[in-house]
């Protein structure tokens, strides 16, 4: 089991791949995972749950249908259940992601960056 | 409504009071709250829910009755439903609480700590 105290910095040194979450904590049904995000994500949407972005550090945009949403260092955003939405980072930038337990990075998408298997750290 | 975008410091300068937790956002039906904390909370359980503490500025302790738990920024720590804590924080500091929507800051112990209306900024 991980220690109780979790220390983001020291979780995100033990990973260094992109668009690959590792699960950090649990809270109920839901997971806290952090990711490391640089390039074009895939358009997708989640029906059945809101998703929490919280940055960490870096900047990040997360496009919608209708607009940008710019993020930066100690800023989140609620991605409403069933928007379409894509991700997106200039540099490399490191995330905070809480959503219920299961759910997948591409949603309703698929395809080649869908992570079946989200690793604990 | 408030901004899509949630901006930790723009939000914890919007209040000054202690032990007084403020919505900042919701994901399905929980709620996430900034609060400033100095001194001595009081113990406590939440017999529904895990509850989540991440450390935005500063440093604080969640005793247990088994031990103590020290967190600083950029540290998070999930108190299992049921487990009696008591947040103490030599200095003021400022964290983000994840739980339930309804949850009371003070649980099963009430009194006069306890926020029965938390407000949203």
């Amino acid at each position: 089991m991980p220690s109780p105290v979790i220390n983001f910095a020291d979780k995100l040194s033990l990973f260094s791949d992109l668009w690959s979450p590792r699960i950090i904590a649990q809270m109920n049904d839901y997971h806290f995972k952090l990711a490391k995000i640089q390039g074009e994500f895939v358009w997708h949407s989640h029906p059945e749950t809101d998703e929490v972005f919280i940055i960490i550090s870096g900047s990040m945009e997360i496009h919608l249908r209708d607009g940008v949403i710019q993020l930066g260092e100690g800023e989140m955003y609620v991605v409403p259940k069933g928007i379409e939405h894509k991700p997106i980072a200039g540099q490399e930038c490191h995330i905070l992601l809480i959503e219920p337990a299961g759910t997948l990075n591409t949603g309703d998408a698929g395809g080649d960056m869908t992570v079946q298997e989200v690793a604990w750290i």
